[in-house]
């Protein structure tokens, strides 16, 4: 079926904006709330489809366009092609999803010679030769693929020899000579004169409008979106409203409130005597909705009933264009208002109080990536700054800073309290001082899970990752972008939730104090059924995770504190002992350490659980690098070095003996633990007596013990029995008895699959979505995210990045077999998920359906998190109301 | 209830051997059919467990023996106690599955002090305190717990004095003073008289027997033979019968047929005059049955006879022990013969014949262990030689040799036609050379999927690795295991069989060539549903696999092809290459050698299928190691080398890049393939030409290109792109087309999660269940087989290596969803298994339930899989039934 429509037509059979298109949509929805909209006729996105298939507009859907633009010419009063009373239109596009200016759209059609020349009999040359050239220009470059700057060129040289500054000062006269001119470069260009025929012109216009959609920029645009290719564009076909038809006209752009505030009050720009294109185009200043208000009082009311009308209907704030010919007001468009996030959150709100919306809309009304905004620095884009180069955007918020190549030189510049950002090609955790200085970071090469971007998420501090533009120069203390060299010490400025890059240092707008904040994620907390719990490595990550209003600790990794510099060497020596005694006598050194972290953790957590994971990394990772002490040995050896030379051939041997092949899959986690269970034993006597302190201190204290790394129930059985076996000592000893569970990390594939069998040893489960990930595609982040996982995405062997957004099909397929079969098993198991996924809002969103019990995130990503699962629970709960 | 039954009571109820125990089986069955088998009682296994649990024997049991033992004595005509006409019982041991030896018996019980002189007044002193003495003996020993040895003592001392050499020698008096020593011993050591209450001697020797299940032998046995421990054990109490009687008594065992070659012929020993310890212990030279033929023609018979009864019965060799008391005939145990490899199939064909049993019955008579063991040497175990150490049993078959140390001197040893033992503490894919010209590898690490193991089954060379009782000492030329010390240059000799390593140059046993194993194998691919493949890397593999029945090439490994040592060079300088133009040039160099290959292949199979594996291997698997790279780099800047220091440096800058945190999980297979394209378009023009100079030939070639490491279904279509297109170019440029089919390995967890997907791009799936088990698990083979599995394994982590035989539960799991689902989404798909696992019986009894279509494995084990999957159709056929 040919589908073109009437706006009226399309009102009566309710059509949706994915057939309509946005710009279809907005006034085929306005006709049908009796706002002054320009009649028009829609081609839907299905033709678009069509029109790919048969490359060209077929004949069945050409006479359907013939019979409605006669019914058009009807409404209008207008007749298309007519000299005397002639039908102007423009032929615009419009895709399901806003693509700003990707696409293309011819107006003024229908003119020609004739008409041009009748018509400037009525309404003189200026009007008749402006809109004729107006329309050669769009159609030549639109239509003809003609290189819009020869028109521009014309133009420009036209203006200087009249010595015009501006296109209103042209007369009559020039633009004869313009639209002259315009149709010598389409004669000249095509071999053929300007299509004279109305008709012919309304074709190759559509065929155009529709061929636009694979531009090279909406290409583009939609990859960056992932707006789906196969969407297509509508087309809309509008009767030609003039706002510079004679001086009781006029044009505006406005939206229905302050999209910056917020603030319920009108908010745009209108122009005397001007085209839409001209308030855009800034050829004369226009003047602002609240002048309007003063000096045309009639119009401004008319726009504030209209926007009224439009909030009640669309129940959101409206981005509009309208005209004013000759005094009749007209609406050209209307769409949905990008707001700041400030903007969102009060608009949101704001709209609840006024009846407009219920709380559940006001909720879906607020991107997570927006709110997460609300809690950064940004940089002030008035000036509108050009970057230098661009990365992931691995760690949010903006920081200036000179730029530092090392981390000694860091931390002896951060002491001096200079704000640095450290630019490295990558970092690994023996660089954790330096990071922990630095006010941003950014990196050449690695991924959003590198070791860079999940340190500073969390510690909340700027990172850039994967800039692999950035070419570091480390001997010449310098880096290249291009042409641009920057060297150590001159200042930058990162932008960590765009990714981007400056030089120089740029005003920042400061996170802004909002009282509806409050208010809005106290909605989301209502609304959301999964858990939101932080990771939390130190007392300052817990604390900061309380403030943010996380639930309790859903992750805090006990290694991280073993490799603090003033422990690091106890563990080595640890490491290095000869036998279990003395490997005892090093744990027995380390434990008030852990205790009195753990005992700070506890009590700041105040009663909400925390969940402390017994130790994780494989041993050889506390020890120096082989390729480092390897070159250093070898030295030592062949220099006759005798100072040292024993302690590093034993520091060496016991590397080579520790090394693994492939240390992801080794013996970590539990397979450590049950092996070696000393070091679980200290571990679980520092949480325990830090519990019992705290209880004997009158304060609460809700400990969970975690065993990572666990692919057979019995490594859990072990585990959970020599926890359990210290848990009673440790009783016993200290007269006193606190609660506690035991819970297993899912981050293995079998882990997953076994979930029954684990369940008899588990009080809980905790998804390790990245290792599982890791396993379960066999990627190993640390070699796969560099090398592979930007060429994939390029080239969509990937959509997204697994690391990033959970895979569904893959680990989620784990990850609900899983969580259905251990609650089969246990029904008061409790499941969470504590890897990286835990605060990415389309994980979260997955994570709901799949009965998750609670996520875990930095504690900077808290009240994303909220909100992403109030989303989440809302959709999950339309969607169930909808089937 | 208490199971307590007489024989002819159990045979009624139709008991198993696993509430009856093998013992008590066997005298009950022949009690069915009748044969001469003195009465008895048996107690069943589940008596066993609930002792375990009262730790003693309950008094209502207790009562249940009585009543039975009063039936007992009906039957028997005799009386327990009587001092006139004494019965006499054994109390047996006897485990659902055979543990000979394992646990214990007590002979002659119910005789006393004043028994045995009643006794002596019939049968004179020499019987009656004979019986006696071993009476005390075993109760001693067994039941008082009393060290056996102390009886011995005094049993030496006393022949020494007589200066008797056999026992036989003592007189009745001699007897008698034993006796009483034997009573002081048990006086010194319990405090106490021996028991002289026979129904008291009854109840202990019960307990001690349920007891002796937790003998450390019994758990030792069970641990090797994976024998539940909730077996438990059964009690038989049987009438004695004395081959010690008179002289028309006597004592003997036999086996139905020949264990050694299978012939039907009685095979076994008697002894006149003697209990049936005797005949085991040597104390006088038994005579043949071939003898007793002669010598006692009647009792022969009465032999034969029940042979033929017993064989006819339990459709089986039986394994049997008889007595003759006073001329009367006892048989006093049968069970189902052990038999050497070449006599079981002998037996089964032969028992096929008779019409004893179906072919299906004889397929399952056959153990697939044994039936490798007809295929390679064996040690002459004849001379019982000791083993000095005893590793995993990497790869079957014996061989002796020099012991060599190191791959240079191996390989020149080897060209002077030494034979070599190659002993290592791990091999890697660099000694390759070495390993080609050792006779057997002995290595001190690694697991049964380690590089030696792996490479050494596909050679059919023997191989044991992980023997780490051995301590290397390679700058001393030598090996320790505790004391013992082997030189290079030392003859050895490995059981690659058993794992187990002798001094010396042991005598050997060659394989025998065997008629009826032609038609065994014959039977097994009628009986079997599995299509049985070979996994082959070069053309005399090929062959082999041919040879030995493989119905095609499951798995070749091109980058094997690559290791070469003529060709490695030019594989690292295409590694090394700047840009893919000069890539391209050494891929050129290459292609004509793999097309050699690759021809030689197809044309050994024969138009049966070849599956050519792409490039799976990570690149830096080809470079020097970087713990070598970088000391002699080191070395050669400390020194000032600059002769090759360039090449030096720019290969470890190159092997540094390359480098891979964790290789198994980086950029291999398809991930390398579809990025550097060039390598695997080299690799399809060198397979498709091969293919294509064929069939120009005349001669047939059956081509599938198989892809690796696949995660997610894009990478399978772009990789199915790439080698489409190489092929319509190869077929353009040859003028000429040839069918090959396109496949995926199954070695990631997420591609057996996304099977149906993959199956849009895949004529084929073979799992890689080496690589599928590491991802499951997160285990990396190299790492944690030699750190974690052993201790596992001891400590009941795991019940068996996952890398042996397949994980049922996890591993399985996924090989079940991915072969069900890719089947479901493409019904013509074939599915076949091309890891370790595809020749292990246990794994292939699992593959032959989830729908997989062929196995393949190294051209040895073609026969045991062909047996293994006959066996899994059969017992899939037979639970079906039963079902």
């Amino acid at each position: 079926m040919d589908e073109v429509y009437l706006f009226d037509e399309a009102a009566k059979l309710k059509m949706s904006k994915y057939e309509l298109g946005g710009k279809g949509y907005g006034l085929v929805e306005m006709t049908r709330i009796k706002l002054p909209v320009p009649p028009g006729i829609v081609i839907t996105t299905r033709m678009c489809s069509r029109y790919f298939k048969e490359k060209k507009l077929w004949p069945s859907i050409k006479e359907k366009i013939l019979e409605k633009m006669k019914l058009l010419e009807k409404k209008s009063g207008k007749k298309f092609g007519s000299a005397e009373n002639p039908l102007f239109v423009s032929v615009r596009s419009g895709a399901p999803v806003s693509m700003p200016g990707m696409m293309d759209t011819v107006l003024n059609l229908g003119i020609n010679d004739e008409i041009a020349a009748a018509l400037s009999k009525r309404t003189g040359d200026r009007f008749a030769y402006d809109t004729y050239r107006r329309f050669i220009q769009l159609f030549g470059s639109i239509v003809l693929k003609i290189d819009k700057a020869k028109f521009d060129k014309v133009l420009d040289d036209v203006k200087k020899t009249r010595g015009a500054k501006s296109d209103v000062q042209l007369e009559g006269e020039d633009w004869k000579e313009v639209v002259e001119k315009y149709k010598e470069i389409v004669r000249r260009e095509t071999g053929k004169e300007i299509e004279q025929d109305p008709y012919k012109q309304l074709f190759m216009a559509v065929g155009a409008v529709f061929e636009s959609w694979w531009n090279k920029r909406a290409i583009e645009y939609r990859k960056i979106y992932n707006i789906p290719d196969s969407y297509g564009t509508a087309v809309s076909i509008v009767t030609m409203v003039y706002g510079n038809y004679d001086n009781r006209s006029g044009t505006g752009v406005a939206f229905t409130r302050n999209p910056s505030t917020g603030e319920k009050k009108l908010y745009g720009e209108f122009l005397m005597q001007a085209q839409g294109e001209d308030v855009v185009a800034g050829i004369r200043t226009p003047i602002s909705t609240d002048e309007l208000k003063k000096s045309m009082p009639g119009v401004y009311k008319q726009l504030q009933d209209t926007a009224n009308k439009l909030e009640k209907y669309f129940k959101d704030m409206q981005d509009i264009e309208f005209t004013i010919e000759s005094g009749k007001f007209y609406m050209l468009q209307t769409r949905n208002g990008k707001r700041t996030p400030f903007a969102a959150i009060k608009v949101a709100t704001d709209m609840v109080k006024e009846g407009l919306i219920k709380k559940e809309e006001a909720i879906m009304r607020v991107a997570p990536e927006q709110l997460e905004q609300l809690y950064h620095k940004q940089i002030d884009r008035s000036g509108n700054p050009k970057p230098i180069a661009k990365g992931l955007p691995a760690s949010p918020g903006a920081a200036s800073g000179k730029v530092i190549f090392d981390i000694a030189k860091a931390v002896e510049e951060g002491k001096k309290g200079e704000k640095i950002i450290l630019v490295r090609s990558e970092t690994t955790p023996e660089d954790i001082a330096g990071i922990a200085v630095s006010t941003g970071i950014l990196t050449s090469r690695g991924g959003m899970t590198s070791h860079a971007a999940v340190v500073t998420r969390g510690m909340g501090k700027p990172c850039i990752v994967g800039a692999e533009e950035i070419s570091i120069d480390f001997n010449g203390r310098l880096f290249r972008v291009g042409a641009d060299v920057v060297h150590e010490g001159d200042i930058i400025t990162i932008d960590g939730t765009s990714g981007e890059v400056y030089k120089g240092e740029l005003k920042m707008i400061e996170p802004k104090e909002s009282k509806e904040l409050g208010t809005f994620l106290g909605w989301c907390d209502s609304a959301r059924r999964l858990g939101i719990r932080a990771n939390a490595d130190t007392p300052e990550m817990v604390r900061k995770a309380m403030e943010n209003g996380a639930e309790g600790v859903g992750l805090a990794r006990t290694e991280r504190m073993f490799n603090a510099p003033e422990r690091l060497g106890i563990v080595q020596k640890m490491i290095l002992a000869k036998d279990k005694e003395e490997r005892q006598k090093y744990l027995s050194m380390l434990k008030p350490m852990q205790k009195s972290d753990f005992k700070a953790m506890l009590e700041i957590a105040n009663g909400k659980p925390v969940t402390i994971r017994l130790i994780d990394m494989p041993l050889h990772e506390f020890l120096p690098k082989l390729d480092e002490l390897l070159p250093k040995v070898t030295e030592m050896r062949l220099k006759g070095v005798k100072e040292g030379l024993n302690e590093a051939e034993d520091m060496l041997s016991r590397v080579m003996e520790l090394r693994e092949a492939n240390p992801m899959m080794g013996q970590r986690g539990v397979r450590l633990g049950i092996i070696y269970t000393e070091i679980y034993e200290m571990q679980v006597e520092a949480m325990l007596e830090a519990a019992i302190e705290l209880k004997k201190e009158g304060k609460k204290a809700e400990l969970e013990i975690m065993v990572s790394q666990v692919a057979i129930a019995n490594e859990l059985k072990e585990a959970r029995k020599v926890i359990e076996e210290t848990a009673e000592r440790v009783f016993k000893e200290k007269g006193a008895r606190v609660n506690y569970k035991i819970g297993t990390m899912i981050e293995t594939p079998r882990a997953a699959l076994v979930a029954k069998d684990l369940a008899n040893y588990a009080d809980f489960f905790s998804f390790g979505t990245n290792d599982l990930t890791q396993g379960t595609f066999a990627f190993s982040r640390d070699d796969i995210e560099g090398k592979l996982m930007q060429p994939y995405l390029n080239n969509h062997v990937l959509d997204k990045d697994p690391f990033s957004t959970v895979d569904i099909d893959g680990v989620g397929r784990l990850i609900a077999i899983c969580s259905r079969e251990g609650k089969q098993a246990k029904k008061t198991l409790k499941v969470g998920v504590c890897g990286e996924h835990g605060g990415d809002p389309d994980s979260i969103k997955f994570f709901n359906t799949v009965d998750i019990d609670y996520v875990s995130m930095s504690p900077y990503r808290v009240p994303i998190a909220k909100l992403a699962a109030a989303q989440a629970a809302i959709n999950a709960k339309t969607s169930a109301t909808t089937v």
